[in-house]
């Protein structure tokens, strides 16, 4: 076996495919959000930057950073431990107490990640209930997936979104099996929402535990920033609500809450949740107060929504194809992989606008685009300037619809 | 299927086996380290922790804070993005360039944790490479086992630290598979030492990849806290060395090193690096601060190690049973696990001393202990008051030898 040989032809192939990443080297700006420094080009120069998810800016809000400054001089940087071991901290039970809130539930268990979050719970939940059965949304996220398949038990995907799909699958087992049915509510890369009630009421009829993704929803929907789940009214229904602290609350960290004794079980079991170190206490205190603002503010939500409309209506303007859909996320089609990729390289390089390319296999090939995700701190001046640039590229490379 | 039944019975089980954890609930006081505050108690009396990972104290460093004070700062809480999608910012590229440097190789890759590092990288390079076939030391730990386990390779367990059953299990396969030998350096219950000469040796006769988690030595050995492989001068040898920054550099992350070519592979192929939004900039601040710190002084690691003499020292003047080890970690065994539960309690509640007890699963039955971390900053008065109290509570359970 020559490893080296191999490594280096795998990697060939991502770039014979236009696949291989290169990372865009930032250096955010607080206080200047969406402004970052890049450090990948020469003159280092500062880029507007429309594709991250810290989606309302709660990354550099004051009171976020006045909360972490506070727990670094309070406890210091690190846990030091895992949870059982010396790592529990009171801001962990602090922040684990305001999520169960937030999702009106019993109980919350917080992990280092989203990623796993979904890894741990959905491999513990769906491995140690003897024969359980799996129904997985087929967009649903790569840690849901890996956590499925880390459980060895029997997945069934169901097709996107669809009720009669799900239905029909559900119908298909014995009806004593147990099972989980595992969905996002928005789905991050077309922007469209779960209809969470009619799944609920499938779960219902099929006594089916609910495990529901809101990373994309958290913080974003809902009177205080629940979700979708919350938004519809349906919170109470779902088993297992999964979240982020890293995307709208923008900070890092991942969750799960449903009820006491869901989140004991997982608690006990979960190996990737026992065996490693807990979240520093300044992550912690730091996500608790942007989770704890945006439980009252609603300005965050209303002006990112306000520059979701005016980038819409612009692109509409422009005769530039964006993916119609109910949430907070613009996805702007170019269906190519090389061009998308070189939209971003001219964007980036020309007009100091920085927008990775979503390309296979991320989305399907055929349907390479751009994601752009306006946060409240986008300016006027920003989405002017972004649509003079698309307007421009979209005419040198005859893109642009009935304009 | 009643699912409430179930997660009871099962959490009754871990009762009944007196396996159930409850976490300590405690407040870290920075400046003070290992004093915390213990949020259990009625009266929040101080405790001193015995059992932390912060085995240096690093996480109450001023240099770290002020790192991650700046840090914040300068660019804010969070990163906003996976590595690929707006995340990847010049802290991140600094810390994966100072880590490259601490254990001699040409590139680093940074995990969300040290069990994120283990699983992802294993399970993507024992997934990936055809056939492979995965060694894994007896007493690996739990990211390391899943890690394995969800790649869905075969996995061949050899006896803990066992050369000759190590030899006898890679001569069994046939030459032209590929191989990974899993192992650890410092393990960390028992604290004893991997012989990582002598494992290479056999890596190097029988053509297998080499991957050993450092996670209880970096920091702590080698005249740059580079690990048991700096100390031993096998860095070069080593193809993968795995590492945390949440134990002795007290912030939280974890990482892998390697050829620039397998850690590019590591960063394009394994989903819970790419999937996972990236560390906060704070956090790579703090860690590179710590790494940076330990690489040339190394009064840390000398005061530990007298403490560790001193700790032994006093229990030998007991008669008090410790399992002798060349590392810095002090199992004092119980054998018992009520018992080592029993103390535990008693020295919370009545001596004001936090040592979490290590009972089954993390430790066979029958080799129950409690497991004592002396840091650099145990004074003295610590280290008398803790004997004091354990020749109390030995002499009143009859458990001291000769003394
Ligand atoms: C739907 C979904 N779930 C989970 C995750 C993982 O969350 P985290 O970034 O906190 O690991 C992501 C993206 O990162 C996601 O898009
Ligand atoms: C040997 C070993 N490897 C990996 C880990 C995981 O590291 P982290 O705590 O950074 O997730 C641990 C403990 O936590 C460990 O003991």
């Amino acid at each position: 076996m020559d490893y080296s040989a191999f490594f280096q032809s795998k990697l060939q192939g991502l770039k014979d495919e236009g696949r291989y990443r290169v990372f865009a080297e930032l250096e955010r700006i607080r206080g200047q959000f969406p402004t970052a420094t890049n450090h990948g080009q020469a003159n280092k120069a500062p880029v507007k930057v429309w594709c991250s998810n810290d989606y309302l800016g709660m990354g550099q809000h004051p009171a976020v950073l006045a909360a972490m400054h506070e727990a670094l001089d309070r406890s210091g940087a690190g846990a030091g431990g895992t949870r059982n071991i010396a790592g529990t901290n009171v801001d962990h039970i602090a922040l684990e107490a305001e999520l169960a809130d937030l999702h009106g539930k019993e109980a919350a268990l917080l992990f280092n990640s989203g990623y796993m979050s979904n890894m741990a719970t959905l491999s513990t939940l769906a491995a140690q209930m003897p024969g359980c059965i799996v129904f997985s949304d087929a967009l649903n996220h790569a840690s849901m997936i890996e956590g499925i398949r880390h459980s060895r038990a029997t997945c069934v995907i169901w097709k996107h979104n669809d009720l009669a799909d799900l239905r029909e699958k559900l119908a298909a087992v014995p009806p004593g099996t147990p099972k989980i049915i595992a969905f996002e509510s928005v789905y991050s890369m077309d922007g469209d929402v779960a209809p969470i009630a009619e799944i609920c009421d499938l779960a219902d009829e099929f006594r089916a535990i609910t495990y529901l993704d809101e990373v994309h929803a958290v913080g974003l929907y809902g009177p205080r920033g629940g979700g979708i789940s919350e938004r519809d009214g349906m919170a109470q229904r779902v088993d297992v609500i999964e979240g982020t602290l890293a995307k709208a609350y923008g900070v890092i960290g991942g969750y799960i809450t449903g009820s006491a004794q869901l989140v004991d079980f997982v608690r006990s079991f979960a190996s990737g949740f026992i065996f490693s170190t807990a979240l520093p206490p300044a992550i912690a205190a730091g996500a608790k107060a942007a989770i704890s603002h945006l439980k009252s503010s609603d300005a965050e939500r209303a002006a990112m929504f306000a520059n979701v409309a005016r980038l819409r209506a612009g692109l509409d303007a422009l005769g530039i194809e964006h993916l119609m859909n109910p949430s907070h996320i613009v996805p702007v089609m170019v269906r190519d992989a090389a061009l998308c990729k070189r939209i971003s390289d001219t964007l980036l390089d020309e007009y100091g606008i920085y927008v990775q390319p979503i390309n296979y296999p991320t989305v399907p090939r055929g349907t390479e685009r751009l994601r752009f995700t306006p946060s409240p701190l986008h300016g006027e001046a920003d989405i002017a300037a972004l649509l003079k640039a698309l307007g421009e590229i979209w005419t040198q490379n005859s893109l642009s619809k009935a304009a």
